[in-house]
């Protein structure tokens, strides 16, 4: 039995569990930990994970693959704790929503005999928590995948596997890259869905103002209802690129006020009339295509999952073919190399 | 026959066909009119409509209620060329989204033999046309109604009934009240999902932003997909109220930005999650509870209707009670007459 360790069970961890748990994998044990023990019970109860340790460094000591889903801030603490009990060609990943302090901590504190590979799943919900954990949260959406430099290319493959098992798609990127686009596409969004929720709800006549709004209100707010932990996390971690795109976001609706105020109704409707444009088009036709970058085929047997969990250098040392495992960039190296045969 | 015609066949129009319809009235007739004859061809075969015809002034007619559903800066010509064509006793409301320019057209342009009561049902998709009308769309939404200082309450409770059927909550409202409340709500709102998407479209990074953009941007973007000459015309008729909110909008990202920049990290976490706290209060406990304002009874029959249609002052003619129809002031300061007796 192969053991796949989640370390922090709330939405996100709640709901990997879930899925790799739908997927009916043979030969796979997934142990969960949580520093709150209710968190650990419920998650035992709805049979997010298989088993609950007490201790971090339990349930860390025989994993071979160990998903940090802890908040943003606690994931250093995680790494620096459990650094001396990870074995040797464990696979460390992570579902932060920000990467490039992630990546940092890892390169520091993991020790050399471990790969880490940066993910993070872009999907959520207003909701947290283990109850509202959910299988299919994953279904269908990007999840970035970010190899640390010396990472092997087994861990590379294993990661990629389990994103491809919870449903999701493998996004290959640089940190710091990951780091300002999703400050467009998610931070600055969710500071816009806040700032706008707070602003009306402080207002004197909120009681009627509530009355009225309606499905475009509650739509354009949705995220200020997320997790204030994540939210103040990821400003701390991505301070820069949120306010660059914050500095971009007040230009633009200067751009709104000055077409308003002067009367400039022609260019007021050509500027509704583009986004209106673009995003039917986005919504229709769905992002310019850009194709995963060496996802390989998707996994579809526990059998597969268990063989890139044991590890590719762990095989070749069962059939007697192995390397010394401290010689881990060699295996690195080797491309399509894995627990099954290539042509 | 009594006779129900909608001037503008588009999403809200259709969808007040399609909810009326679908009460299964009896001794009714809905009749449409769209300036595009594509459009009221499209809603006959959609039967949104009994039958549609080829002038506003055949439209009218012989209307007993009519239903201005046109886009808003429409409204004014659809009054002034239908005004002379309107039958005595006539009930004339509208759905157009902000209601202090329309209820001055009305004031302006319709004769004093009819009711004016405006109207704005608080619910919308970001799809158009008559080929989106759904039946349901109004359900559980508010409804304001806003009627003229001369209208009947006969008309009153006409418009109310109305709102009843297609299944909204009327909510009484004066019109400059309405356009600053859904200046809040529905407009800033509006413009800064159009901003947002605009930003992020513009961006030369679009294709990889749009492949990491998940749910949380396409949630909060929705409204950049409004119909843009809506969004033009609710901005060109309450200039003054979307400017307030739009610098209120700029001030709170500011807070956030100030926060962010001097590393206030706990007042930064204490400003989300008072956001968060409050979104979910209001989500899951809604609005704090506002009676509507003499609403009445809810129509439960096709008769109540159309004895609502016919109005007061004609069915106390036909009663032989009546006073003569040009003393309109009498009958709408009589509360509670109506086609039925009350205890």
């Amino acid at each position: 039995v192969e053991r796949i360790t989640i370390i922090g069970l709330g939405l996100i961890g709640g709901s990997i569990g879930l899925a790799l748990k739908a997927a009916s994998l043979t030969g796979i044990e997934i142990v969960g930990y949580d520093k709150d023990a209710h968190a650990a019970g419920d998650a035992r109860r709805l049979r997010v994970v298989d088993k609950s340790q007490r201790s971090l460094h339990s349930a860390v000591r025989d994993a071979r693959l160990v998903i940090i889903a802890t908040p943003i801030t606690a994931v250093r603490g995680v790494m620096e704790e459990m650094a001396g009990e990870l074995p040797e060609g464990c696979v460390v990943t992570d579902t932060a929503s920000t990467k490039a302090a992630v990546m940092g901590w890892a390169s520091e504190l993991l020790p050399a005999t471990v790969s880490f590979v940066g993910g993070h799943p872009m999907a959520g919900k207003e909701t947290s928590g283990v109850q509202n954990a959910d299988a299919d949260l994953f279904a269908g959406k990007p999840y970035c995948v970010i190899p640390a430099p010396d990472a092997s290319e087994g861990a590379v493959q294993l990661v990629t596997g389990i994103v491809q098992l919870v449903g999701a798609r493998p996004f290959f990127i640089e940190a710091d890259e990951h780091d300002r686009y999703v400050a467009a596409v998610s931070h600055l969004p969710l500071i816009l869905s806040a700032a706008l929720f707070t602003l009306v709800r402080s207002s004197p006549a909120w009681p009627e103002l509530s009355s009225l709004a309606s499905s475009g209100f509650r739509d354009v707010t949705r995220l200020a209802s997320t997790d204030a932990e994540l939210s103040h996390d990821i400003c701390l971690t991505n301070r820069e690129s949120v306010l660059h795109w914050l500095d971009r976001a007040v230009e633009e609706l200067g751009r709104y006020r000055e077409l308003l105020q002067e009367g400039r109704e022609e260019e007021l409707f050509e500027k509704f009339a583009r986004a209106q444009l673009d995003r039917d088009t986005y919504v229709t036709a769905g992002p310019p295509v850009r194709e995963p970058v060496a996802a390989g085929e998707p996994l579809t047997s526990g059998e597969q999952l268990a063989a890139l969990l044991v590890g590719q250098r762990l095989v070749r040392r069962v059939r007697g073919m192995g390397k010394p495992p401290e010689n881990r960039q060699e295996g690195g190296r080797r491309r399509g190399a894995g627990g099954r045969d290539r042509p």
